[in-house]
């Protein structure tokens, strides 16, 4: 039977960079191509002993039905934590537990958007958020990055152009795929400009404790006076990304729209993932964990470099991160960038990501490709940047 | 300022039940209006034992990002257990883990249905099935139930009716609200006429595996030559609702859709969660287990039936369930059901669900409530019927 799915279904299909990314589940390849935490970076121990705690003191609880705005002691402590380290939440914030970050974006998209109504994103952005926004019928409308975020003339001129724009998304710290930070300059300006055009931004922040060098630059969410300011945050990159567990603060009145959608979408957030997450920060030592994943990260994105450096033909640019899981490199103009992809992984088992994965539409042209630091072993990151390196000077 | 949400938002206000829910939460009432699972029939001791065991022996495995298409050997294992048990699986069929069976309604519509399309319905259903389904957009259409399931020849009206429909949603055992089993003939008769005007058939079986008396009916999937049945399962109702573990099992290109939407919404579903049914699943007695569900809940809904035959005014109707957790009563007709409702949980402190929460619209006249059995102890079953009954000999 020819099934008569609905036309959104047709922006979904499968990509030329998904046949490139298959080779990256192949064990002997050296996979820059992911962006999982660490396995090093996980509290085993903390997670065994306070599972057992629970299944033993509150099994029920664990186990039961329970709200859709999720476990009401992750709740209170995650906004007092945001609020003592970023300075975030106002008396008419609400703060929801979600099943990652990624459900914050597909449902607050939901919320905002209907067929056609315009999000402006940082290009290059995430892939997961830019197919999110596209399953609800978005149009994306990317502005250029620069070295210390989006052009900001650019985002005028997107703004300008697009009255209909719904939301801003925006990555401000090491930003996925590029590693950029962008500077409170600019934030102030985003906001500024967001607040001007009567458009709300959606601030993901999934890596911002991973900082390794420089200063933290305050959230946009800190500013915000006016409730514009959708602040997304997850424990994938600071507990574990197979738990599930993210969170969204913002006004009430649009944590309440989240909220019904989330109920339609799935009831709630596991619930034994969430007292765990609870567990963790209230009984253990959570900023020497937090001091730990950072030195993991500080040491293989140096390593990374350092390898870039010694071994990349010069003519290739790359970011350097002070933060995060990623960088970004670039191929000279010119350069036929899918096809180097290609040869790496299936001549040479070393996989990274092309760029135009996380363009707003596939066939942006761009010679860049992101790196992953936080996966890969100590061995292959050298071992990998070398045979990439082989292959930047052959170009 | 005022948020400029999408206007599918307009669909999803909260309604004059949730009012009356909300004294549900009060402790001192006796809750008929929920509808978890016994505390008593959660296996705590075996999911202590084997959440340990994970931890122990396969802790990166729980806590590491994993596939969006779910737990590969539990999917493994769900496949061979619903072949087994129901005769699901095809050929041309996939099946995936999600969060919930909620999930599957949700996502099933979005790659079915743009704005307008139609999905019919058993007049009364589900209300989260209903939510989901307005959510996106979809124009729900009714078809009145009759004590073995829809009406035929009005399911056929609508069909022709709605040319643009695309889902045919339908809980064939102990249906929530009513607890009504679909007959054989009229499943068969049902899947013949989906397939004649085209439209796929979502097939919701949370409760399927808890018979307590009567044979089982072959699920409608079971003899679905034409890949036109989406079949939804949960573990919500046989092993724990807080772990949000459900599956959908359909065609292929089905599958694929729905699977492309799970990674825009939450990535995959929690990875320890599925990893314990999985231990559930192949390390203890499952059928045991199951035998002792339908032991309890065959208790608790003969207990609640006896006290309805002793006490309620005999002009009050009730179905008789052979499965599941719900009941369905209707007052005589004229009555102002919503005030008996209003009445009960504000002053006598008993909580049923008003029959209007699950109609089409909330506008649909109905002197139906629904009665749950599973969530109240013994003791508030026979005391909150006593109450009950007296209030329906005031009518």
């Amino acid at each position: 039977m020819g099934y008569k799915f609905d036309e959104k279904m047709e922006n979904l299909k499968p990509s030329v960079i998904r046949e490139i990314l298959k080779y990256s589940s192949d064990k002997s390849v050296i996979a820059f191509s992911a962006g999982n935490p660490a396995p090093e970076a996980f509290p085993v121990d903390a997670i065994r002993k306070i599972t057992a705690e629970i299944l033993e003191k509150e099994p029920i609880d664990a186990l039961q039905y329970s709200l859709t705005e999720g476990y009401t002691p992750l709740r209170d402590v995650v906004k007092a934590d945001i609020k003592r380290r970023n300075g975030i939440g106002k008396e008419f914030d609400e703060l929801i537990m979600t099943s990652g970050a990624q459900q914050v974006l597909d449902l607050a998209t939901k919320a905002f958007c209907g067929k056609g109504d315009v999000i402006l994103c940082e290009s290059p952005s995430f892939v997961g958020a830019l197919n999110a926004f596209k399953s609800n019928e978005a149009t994306l409308v990317g502005v250029p990055m620069e070295e210390d975020g989006m052009n900001l003339e650019l985002l005028e001129q997107a703004m300008k152009q697009n009255p209909s724009a719904k939301l801003l998304y925006i990555i401000p710290n090491f930003q996925n795929p590029s590693g950029i930070t962008t500077s409170l300059e600019k934030r102030k300006a985003i906001y500024e400009l967001a607040k001007k055009y009567s458009i709300c931004i959606l601030e993901d922040n999934p890596y911002g404790e991973l900082r390794f060098s420089d200063e933290a630059v305050p959230s946009i969410k800190s500013f915000d006076e006016d409730g514009i300011v959708i602040y997304i945050g997850s424990f994938s990159k600071v507990l574990s990304p197979g738990l599930r567990v993210g969170y969204v603060c913002a006004h009430k009145d649009i944590v309440q729209k989240i909220t019904v959608l989330k109920q339609t979408n799935d009831v709630h957030t596991g619930i034994l993932p969430q007292m765990i997450a609870h567990h963790f920060l209230t009984e253990y030592d959570f900023d020497a964990h937090l001091e730990n994943l950072r030195s993991i990260y500080k040491h293989k994105a140096q390593l990374m470099l350092d390898g870039i450096k010694a071994e990349f033909n010069p003519a290739v640019a790359s970011t350097t991160p002070t933060g995060g899981l990623f960088l970004w490199c670039t191929l000279p103009e010119g350069t036929d960038m899918l096809a180097f992809c290609e040869n790496a992984v299936k001549n040479h088992k070393v996989a990274v990501v092309p760029g135009n994965a996380f363009m707003t539409s596939d066939d942006e042209p761009t010679t860049s490709f992101r790196m992953n630091y936080s996966t890969p072993t100590d061995e292959q990151i050298v071992r990998g940047v070398q045979i990439l390196g082989k292959l930047t000077k052959e170009l």
